[in-house]
């Protein structure tokens, strides 16, 4: 490796979640048995991906790790917030995601995370009621406390770096305000002003985040991060944000899909999504005013892989639907049910259906885990705003919609820019082109 | 362009098919109809697909025959051979894969299309009983009169150049004999003495092709031309080959699927395939030595994208098994239905199916299109032997298995190797890797 | 047969469908179609099916026609109302439900029914738009001018009978209001007051029928005929009333699929119905206040299949959701997924997953001829009022609630009803149980 | 109740289970669970299933136990063969049917099930190597050995009744031979002379059974019981037999749905089945000689349902195709995919697939349980021979094709029948017709 200027990943990295539910317990069980050698940290790239780098006779083909500076599972602590007051351990029980065998060899560990009291506003998910809740005097005060949090967790575990990851549910959706999300100084006079009505709390977790010099990753479809103020602060702090919407079901499997028909010239007419639930997420995502933020998170994949303009008589007029609903007999284990309506030669119609019978949580772990060390990566290696790099891992890519830069959704080419931005972290030169 | 050293494509192209059945028929009548301004040749390459050449501020997105030159549509003039004698009209009506309002405007044109007597061994192919057959003393005599039937064709339609094309059905399995189809010389010795058992029809019409001049595509899963003899003959007459199997329904999906469960380091348990079709295709493989040859042929799709020496963790001993099921009331839609055991995180098992309603002759028709462009485009580029960037297109891509050359599945790596030897062909820079 | 007292079916019968769209189109050419030997009415039990009548020794498998004098395919005439000017042959064309060429043979006497204008408010329907429209002054014009039509329709056809058939979309959803709905009396006088948030068009319609001596069928989830005034009405001039809602896809499949799980003591602890269709009843019904009126009838399928008083054990709590989405690429051809969660032995739990690709228009023609003759027949053996022998036909039976008669969906015990219906009319013993 | 003449149900009641692999494990421990109240045997007529007595004013609902005198969950004693040593609570941990805390609270009454020596012939399943065999030194001695076995079970266990039952693998097709399948004598002698091409282990279990007076039930699709020779000695011993197959996962399915089809008078094309399952059954299955045992039992499950001979508009040449296959990362939990190509008004096409996410073992316990303990009941109400009334719970009912007797394989036919039988025996008038 050559000219690298990433700084080492030495001490402890602390990994501050919000939300302590199934997602969360079900990462932090992971990481804790696979320290021990009890389970694999299977589906992510950290961990397993090979990649190559060089060229020609120079290439070869190496894990993540080899190539820069990550944090290792051993350097994690973790802490996190939550509305309900249950400890990880508990939690995981709760959420039923894992076997009984699978939790209780690190029970000793989780017992140990208990959740600290959250930054929460009733209005902003009123399908939950927990009373592990702040008290606070307004949107500024919610920031200071969480401020206060994040040093004395630091400080408490001796951790050398932060990262905060919101894996909470979906708040309701708060469109963007030039006004009030337009600039830091707008932002920040809301939060004192407490503008409840355009500052969500996972705003106050983001402003905390930054401020305290870690990067934050939203791993909902809230616009948090989304926003030119958040843009300034991360500019400001030098802090990376990444975002938004863990790709976990059927956004995977339609940024995967959609490439294949793209690829191979056949036509669309229509691409119908349906999917149904069960858990805390479904719950909240039942009620509308929370849907509608899924739902603009959703549907925007399709829009940029299979492009109208490129080729009008292929992918003009397409229907797109997306669909939740809360159906409490499947839990965590969620479902996905596509119908695709593709036509090929002389404009002949053909149908794929796909049904994908997965487990929220476990596809979502991966990502967590992924997430929070290549955004560290990305904090040390000097790398601050938003990160594309990471849009792989996102059903909705944050991208700066203020210049028109239009967001990757195609799964492969956002793997391209990952590997590249990789490359170029480590030392190597990154391919010039990703299509 | 620079530096562009393609013979430009004047004059006719003759398009040669073995086999006018369901595929060619629509295959035939597409372009014919695309002609004339009546239906859009959806699902082709050469006629929709745009691809990057150049890079960074230098690169632009440019259809095929903007950065090649390639024959257009109206260039092409069709043959044909079959054992049955139904012209091109009636072929196409019989098939029922059209409807009869998209058959009738170029009915004239298509009667004109009558097959010739097809070279043909009933110990082949049991199930078809046609009479329209060739009487040949030996297999030698029958390359001959092939080749009589090309000059033929090639004259009385004035053509510049021909491309023959299989798109019959599969024979049965004819494992690779050293002894016979090792070397040109023993090949042509065993067409002499009339060796039936090694010496498949399918091997005269390649021979007969390779020997006028003409690139030969297989279609079909036969290992005709996937034999170090015809290499050979190949690179005598400078002539492409291409093969074999066209990639049309269940392996497009898998070759385009497999990549996304790699791709997320999602570890895989099980692939089961099934398959019901109902046309001629289907009969013939419901004979197992016939089937034979198509298992063969699928089964190694996955083995070269999920592979397991790379990822002992993820994808050692995945069990897969593919199945095909002649069924009538499906006709020429056939339909594939794939259940797909993956695991992710700490090894948690999720499942995927997919359903795919597709029809046989309508995603075959624009490969036979590609596929006969392409090949006559690199024959004009000198490109001669084994064409590896036409992987794309082929369910069990050709690979000099006697160097151990891996073949490429991987649909989106297939994709590159296909731009790369465009912009090579158009005086561009290729990409230097494709992962 | 013995001591039947049924009158027999002598001269014309008049079938007025409300609606010209694709529904009835189809039913119009079919028997067209039928009545010259040139398609079969598959699907119609009139026409089809054999049913036991007598017992022991002396059981035999006879038609309905054998066993009870019924109308037919020969005696129909056809004539229609709609709020669009298309004829049946060009609304046949514009439904894309049949092909050319089976409507062709029949194009002439298809050309001749050319639809009355309607009874229509556009508050019923917003997304309907045709002008093919009555002028009323009131409700209760509009009872006078379709009464009028009736009696026209019946004297120039020459008709002995008519039966009227609403085959229209479905309105929005109009609960039973009993200070209108209650008695014949306070029905008469809001129609005269124009009472038009409770007096739907649909009621216009059927009071006319009745009142000029028509049996009435309610082809949609409409309340029109769930209302104690039109009971009353039919007992006072002795007229049969059948509804509601055609059951075609996915209801059908319920009614039939509810019944295994419960026969075999399966417990059930979700049911998740969603559908696409994109024909002018999936346009409708995408309209809130029109799809609350389908999701009533929809809903109540199961209820009173698996019975949580009878057995707690296996059906108490179950989740049962149903979903509709107006979905354009699919036109006709409606498509229902359906997951269902099941539980067995020690409650471990199970999944079945049912995807039907329909066509509304194919699985409702058949219901249209059999409610039309079938009426008739009840009109003829004097039977008036609800028809309960008609479940069979209907997604959500008519029933009395006021008398808290339970609706029968079970679609074998709905058989049986049918059966005992026409046994008894048959002059035959019926069964004296259904279960 | 009057009139029955049926014996009580007084002491313990034996069940012998032929093979204690997943089935008779889960089974055993569900018994076991149920009795303590920690588990619900779900899915159990018997214990759940309430039907109609007596008619009209007088008609009550009862559970079968209240109708006719059965044994109770509390007298039974489990014991078995098996060629595999290890004791039902190991069998039940390997088979990972049942999650380990619904084993642990019976792990002692399982541990003492411990299976005694089998009677095997490893030409009958080839795919098993147990070696907890007996060693017999023909066929008549093996019948001798396991008659022993059933009455050292019986005098140790202080029974009061055996019930034999057969759980255990499918045994390669055996096709009845008259010569030594046609009367008992030429069976004995047969067995006597060793003739081990004609003489299924099967077949010396069913016959111990038989004479030392105990019921047999055939729960696989071996013809064991499905030949003259054993109807003679069930005649002559007036024991009752049952058989054959447990009807589980799809052609339960198969059963319940082609009634919705041939009761809509909808036609049928053709209808595929495909199985994917990777337990003990799904191994020995894959052997081809095993298969073709079990596919004459799948296919005769249509025919019977939808007969082309009373409908040939509807059903004449529809093409009927089962596969199964072996499939281990799917272990017990077995899947059926079904697609059924139906047609309707006019004969146009429409498709339902079917996907069957189901547990082999925990659809065949509750069968085992109902089987014995009607068996057991027809017994003391003196009914010998085929049981047809139990064809409800088999996939290939028996029935005496000697005679020409045509097998119900209509589901609710089938429990029509089923009823009749528990009303005679309770002293209840049976419903004279079935359908």
């Amino acid at each position: 490796m050559e000219k690298m200027n990433v700084k080492p990943a030495t001490g402890k990295l602390g990994v501050l979640c919000v939300g302590l539910g199934a997602v969360t317990s079900t990462f932090m069980t992971g990481v804790l048995m696979a320290r021990k050698g009890l389970a694999k940290p299977v589906g992510s790239m950290t961990q397993y991906d090979k990649m190559r780098v060089g060229r020609g006779e120079n290439k070869k083909y190496l894990h993540y790790g080899e190539i820069v500076p990550l944090a290792t599972l051993d350097d994690i602590v973790f802490g996190a917030w939550d509305v309900y007051p249950a400890n990880a351990y508990e939690s995981a029980v709760n959420a039923e995601v894992l076997q009984e065998k699978d939790i209780l060899p690190v029970k000793e560990e989780l017992e140990k995370i208990v959740p600290m009291k959250a930054a929460f506003d009733h209005n902003y998910a009123s399908r939950l009621d927990g009373d592990n809740v702040k008290d606070c005097k307004n949107r500024w005060d919610m920031v200071e406390q969480l401020r206060e949090d994040i040093r004395n967790f630091k400080a408490e575990n001796n951790c050398d770096r932060i990262v905060v990851l919101w894996a909470a549910s979906t708040e309701i959706y708060v469109p963007v305000e030039e006004k009030v999300h337009g600039t830091l100084a707008a932002l920040e006079q809301a939060m004192k002003e407490d503008d409840k009505e355009h500052i969500a709390p996972s705003m106050c977790y983001a402003y905390a985040a930054l401020s305290e010099g870690c990067p934050f990753i939203m791993g909902a479809p809230n616009t948090t991060v989304d926003i030119p103020a958040m843009w300034e602060l991360a500019e400001k702090t030098k802090m990376p944000i990444a975002g938004k919407d863990f790709k976990t079901g059927q956004t995977l499997v339609k940024s995967g899909f959609a490439p294949i028909i793209g690829t191979r010239c056949l036509g669309l007419s229509g691409w119908f999504s349906t999917n149904i639930l069960g858990n805390r997420d479904g719950l909240v995502l039942d009620e509308p005013a929370n849907f509608r933020t899924k739902e603009v998170s959703k549907l925007s994949t399709l829009e940029s892989i299979l492009v109208p303009e490129d080729q009008p008589d292929l992918y003009t007029d397409y229907y797109h639907k997306v669909r939740i609903n809360y159906y409490p007999p499947r839990n965590d284990s969620k479902e996905g049910w596509d119908n695709i309506d593709i036509f090929g030669w002389m404009g002949y119609p053909m149908q794929i259906k796909i049904n994908f019978l997965c487990r929220d949580s476990i596809l979502a772990a991966p990502l967590c885990l992924d997430l929070v060390l290549l955004s560290d990566l990305a904090a040390r290696a000097g790398r601050f705003g938003i990160q594309r790099f990471l849009s792989f891992f996102l059903k909705s890519p944050m991208h700066d919609y203020t210049e028109n830069e239009i967001p990757v959704n195609h799964l492969f080419q956002q793997y391209a820019i990952l590997k590249n931005a990789i490359r170029e972290m480590g030392g190597y030169e990154a391919d010039q082109e990703i299509d």
